[in-house]
């Protein structure tokens, strides 16, 4: 009877016991899965985010605090667990995945931009705009191991972009306000390697890693053209490409700036947003020459090929930034235009190419499109939704 | 005190199943855990597989049961938790890599060669000898959803090779005995399409698929060339290509099959290994030429470029298969050669390429290199290991 009275009593500290457990943070089930079909959606208003499943497409859990996502981005640890989101203000935030929660949080500068992941996934780093540098942090603890600022010959501090990571263990970046880039090589030992490439053009904005990791392109808003590194012969230097490709053609105002990164290349093409111009430049990636430019809806943010590089999907600056359009590889030409709604901001594609995810923001929507059917297949309802990141980047280069 | 006795008693029936819950079928830890960093590894002699992780490099479990594993391949779901295994004997086992166990098992033919998992995660194909044909089956339950037998004009069945699939929800795949090349396809409902492409060359024996899912190729083991299908343009046919690269030159005796599969692109380039030569080809990805012929040690079985495509390593048949060499991509030169030891059969690089595992059959040993250092950086002891395939697979296209 007391032995009875005993598993009776045992069976609610049980349960409670698997409940706590499973409702992590946010009451998401904690149960035993895979998290290769995991990924997170910025809400960038609230400072939360969205853990999310590309398989049935369903919201896991919401995780509260993480500051000032009113621009952030994400990299992935490499066995997908992990999220480590970088907020505006200089937040940096890993996130179990699993548990829907945060594993950790510094906040690391005044303001930050973004970030990037090393080829071995131990190191983490931010590029800063105030105090502008770079500064590389340990993965599984978030300290500190290098502060790189990014001093110019008259000794201040040049805002950070186009942070990427590159094969070997190195991050590359571009100075906005010194016009360099930097290349910083963590496989030299414990003080990291350091080169610099000066006068590389006026304002670099942003930039791209090829998926091979072999070239970094940075886009320059202060002239028409991009800077161009090869990373195999760093000895020849930092060469200029699409030079003067609006030269002579009235400029028009700049909404917001285009960004670079995402899938950029499709087959032997690099498709890529014109700055000032409702265009999208398409660059021979073999001869890094204008091949062509397709007239689109408006000043495009986001050029993103579809992984198998058959299709590029835009979205567009303010005001025009209700429409997404569809651009077929194969004839160049436009085959879709969507009007999902007011604030289109970001779009990620599953890594096989099948789903793509676009966040509305100002109608609080995630819309899920099946590539094949040009459907829509699912609607999430999220708060201000901005990037979308899915753990298929963990194991890609630059992403 | 009824309650103390309660809590007491609780406890150990408490651990007792979480200890049950956590040993799987092989003693392994069930802890949560992202699965981006899994693997497993053939046990080719004794139809066992050990499941590893290549963040520092451990074994995690064995699994035992999978029949004739003489030569196996593997395919991964979307969510990287579930291994399918495809077994000599016509065995299809779905594997837990969390819980190290089999989830499912069937003998679904009496010869099988290999596999592939549909773009949408829902399918898996698998290729037939005996009897010649492919047999699709869901992926969740592996209940069978399609027959297709691979029959001939004189009414036979051919043995089938080169299983591959390709976005848009198809399977490609040759007719070893016909000389054929057929496209299936399931997005166009349940009942599949079926595309035949006839008199493509004697003997197709293997193929690849570019890794954005664009070219398929089959090696013709009947005569000099390979055959390619653009799956952009099916209409434009099957096209020769390397026509008579061995022609007039005193041909070797083939002690193995070249093996097309794995990351054969490097930048601008594929290298394949040529049939019954000590050579592997370069061929200029876009004119599809041939642009050089590398010397190696042997004849070719698997020639896989680093998924940065700076270096391809290669590895031999019988009975000069104590040996790998590394390309050196920018300079088509050797600039290593090592010796693992007997019967080196499979590499597998991390997806972002700073590792590549090894496994060489006769000395029990699967060796993991740094492919910055390219030194050994661990050695695992599994029993007569050969197929390596790791979860970073289940993003890419024809892996
Ligand atoms: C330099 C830069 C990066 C690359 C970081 C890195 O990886 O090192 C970046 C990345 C990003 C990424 C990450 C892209 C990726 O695929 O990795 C996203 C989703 C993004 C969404 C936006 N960005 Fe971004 N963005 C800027 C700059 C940049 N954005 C701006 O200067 C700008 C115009 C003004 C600002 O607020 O800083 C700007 C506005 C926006 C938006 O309005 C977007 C569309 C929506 C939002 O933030 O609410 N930016
Ligand atoms: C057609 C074919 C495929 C592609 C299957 C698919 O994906 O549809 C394949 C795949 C494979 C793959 C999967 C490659 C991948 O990266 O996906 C591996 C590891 C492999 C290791 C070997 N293969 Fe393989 N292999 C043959 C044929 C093939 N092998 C042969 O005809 C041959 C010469 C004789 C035979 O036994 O059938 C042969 C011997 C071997 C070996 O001796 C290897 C090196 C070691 C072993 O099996 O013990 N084969």
């Amino acid at each position: 009877m007391i032995l009875n009275n005993g598993r009776f009593l045992c069976v609610p500290v049980l349960l409670l016991l698997i409940i706590v457990g499973m409702a992590g943070h946010a009451g998401a089930a904690q149960t035993l899965r895979g998290t290769g079909d995991l990924g997170l959606i910025i809400e960038r208003a609230s400072g939360s985010l969205v853990v999310v499943e590309t398989t049935s497409h369903t919201a896991l859990g919401r995780v509260e605090g993480l500051g000032d996502l009113s621009h952030a981005s994400a990299v992935f640890s490499r066995d997908g667990r992990f999220a480590y989101i970088f907020g505006r203000d200089g937040g940096l935030t890993k996130i179990d995945l699993l548990r829907t929660e945060i594993a950790k949080r510094i906040i690391q500068s005044g303001n930050s931009i973004g970030g990037a992941i090393s080829q071995d996934g131990k190191l983490i780093a931010v590029s800063n705009y105030k105090p502008g540098g770079v500064r590389v942090f340990d993965a599984e603890t978030l300290e500190m191991v290098a502060d790189i600022p990014a001093t110019m010959e008259d000794g201040t501090l040049s805002k950070v972009v186009g942070l990427v990571d590159a094969p070997g263990q190195k991050f590359i970046f571009s100075l906005w306000d010194a016009g360099e880039i930097w290349v910083l090589d963590f496989s030299v030992g414990p003080e990291p390697g350091l080169t610099k490439f000066k006068n590389v053009g006026r304002n670099p904005y942003d930039a791209l890693i090829t998926s091979d990791g072999r070239y970094y392109v940075a886009g320059l808003f202060g002239e028409d053209g991009l800077a161009k590194l090869d990373l195999w012969h760093m000895d020849a230097g930092v060469t200029r490409i699409l030079d003067g490709y609006g030269r002579g053609e009235e400029k028009m105002p700049v909404y917001k700036m285009p960004h670079l990164e995402g899938w950029a290349r499709a087959g032997d093409y690099l498709f890529l947003p014109a700055v000032g111009r409702h265009e999208v430049l398409v660059v021979d990636a073999s001869t890094w020459r204008e091949v062509k430019r397709i007239p689109v809806h408006g000043q495009p943010v986001f050029a993103v090929a579809r992984p198998d590089g058959r299709q590029v999907w835009v979205n567009f600056a303010h005001p025009r930034n209700d429409t997404v359009q569809v651009i077929d590889v194969p004839s160049m030409s436009i085959i879709r235009t969507y009007t999902p709604g007011k604030a289109v901001l970001h779009m990620e594609f599953t890594p096989r190419g099948e789903q793509v995810w676009i966040s509305v923001r100002d109608e609080d929507r995630v819309d899920v499109y099946d590539t094949r059917t040009m459907q829509v297949m699912r609607t999430l309802s999220t708060q201000k939704p901005s990037g979308i990141f899915l753990t298929a980047r963990a194991g890609r280069t630059g992403l």
